[in-house]
């Protein structure tokens, strides 16, 4: 394995970027490509079969670009397709329900989880049984919360109406007094500061791209698989330089928008393709 | 022509269904199929070209099914795609700009004319450009409200979130004084009561879905094409009912949870389908 590959991004579309920005942040000397699937973004709202289709398709896409490792950004992708993902491709799959749900359990000690997450996330039950696994003693409890997307690709995540819109969703949630709370969708740090107003300064928000960012440095790590100081002192790399390139299956304009609105910066290598293949679909 | 043929109606979703629902309000003997490319919603936030193959893809599934008149109720594909799918089907295609346009410039004689649309038919300048083929003089104002169709298909179309919303996206349209303002996006007039609102009670709201289903209707007389009375007496026909066929590409439990929101029941035959060929895609 050339330690030098990039690893691995897919995300359904933009959001991925904050699990993008926590690897770099963590990862100095790594690169990445990253891959998001705007033309059939959102995954949130559509059917196991499908996104495990398009998150095959994804994979196979950056496989063949040459990575060391991959890391499924989204939430729902992570929740529904891992196992149909491990078994498309070759390298390491690095999901982020699993960080997120091992992060939760560990700070909530004993005491109540709360997760929000997409419809599909939600009713997978993915973020439940992970941390059943680890503790089945704590309850989890999983809420839908699909205006927060919208909210962020706006650039009002910290408005008055992202607050009106959080206490809609989360007020109740005081009550039950958790001990952790996930953000489970990729676009929900975005309205981070606004989620624990409503919840309460309490309550510690666990990002699960972040978690998964920390899983990803002791796996390579153990796996002997760290890059080399790259040619560039690491300390002068920047979020979206050069060395980090990104596809999207659609509407590259609109990504580098709401990319710019993320990370403060757009990426300096876009690039729109095509990730579907004839195989995988059947004629009407 | 078998005059009792269905119309066919289709959207990147599940908002088309208050375009059936105008349709089958002004059509009491027509029966309709409909289709919900919910594999691949939304529209609005996707390039001309990815938008027109989506298009056409849903207009050949419904053309092969068998149908009298096609009407495209997504006003992004109306915007983009219309000279696309004409060119690819044999029937009649009615898109739901132009009858938004003409009621729109109707009514306004001569003032300004407000638009409300996806991001994509915003950039389109499609409303904009009908209405100057009408009345070169009139000033059209568009504006994208992305956060409407999440609101509206959370159900919260007339919550105080939803106004807050309303009034961030519309206040200073007031001071524009339209004299009419074009609900430009199928998910919008399921917060016709909210917007009214916020642009005043004064600016008269035009729902391009219900124009389409009045331009339908002369269309359908002049052609000669209309239904004879249908086996069932017309007055006896309820919304969604078993003459009537729902088809998505995706998610249909989701699907019928949205419309039993918007229609207050959900359809009696349902099914998901594919509708995406071999022959349109590309491989990477």
């Amino acid at each position: 394995m050339d330690l030098n590959l990039p690893i691995g991004i897919f995300d359904s579309g933009v959001g991925g970027l904050t699990v993008y920005r926590a690897l770099h942040e963590r990862l100095p000397n790594e690169h990445f490509v990253y891959l998001g699937d705007t033309a059939r973004v959102p995954y949130g709202t559509k059917s196991l079969s499908t996104i495990e289709r398009y998150a095959v398709e994804n994979a196979k896409f950056l496989e063949a670009h040459g990575i060391k490792l991959l890391v499924v950004a989204c939430n729902t992708a992570s929740a529904l397709a891992l196992p149909a993902i491990r078994a498309a491709v070759g390298v390491t799959v690095v999901g982020v329900i699993g960080p997120g749900a091992r992060a939760a359990a560990k700070i909530a000690a004993g005491k109540k989880v709360a997760v929000l997450a997409t419809e599909a996330t939600v009713q997978s039950g993915a973020y439940a049984a992970a941390i059943a696994r680890i503790d089945p003693s704590i309850q989890v409890i999983e809420r839908a919360c699909p205006l927060f997307v919208a909210l962020a690709e706006e650039g009002w995540g910290e408005s008055e109406v992202a607050r009106a819109v959080a206490q809609e969703y989360l007020s109740d949630l005081r009550n039950e007094h958790p001990g952790a709370l996930v953000l489970g969708c990729t676009h929900y740090p975005i309205l981070r500061e606004t989620i624990g107003e409503a919840v309460g300064a309490e309550v510690p928000l666990i990002d699960s791209g972040a978690a998964a960012a920390a899983e990803v440095q002791t796996l390579l790590e153990s796996k002997q698989l760290s890059a080399k100081q790259s040619e560039r002192d690491a300390h002068e790399r920047e979020l979206c330089d050069d060395l980090d390139h990104f596809y999207v299956t659609d509407a590259a304009e609109r990504f580098a928008k709401v990319a710019e609105r993320f990370l403060g910066t757009a990426p300096a290598v876009l690039e729109a393709v095509e990730v579907w293949g004839h195989d995988e679909l059947k004629t009407y």
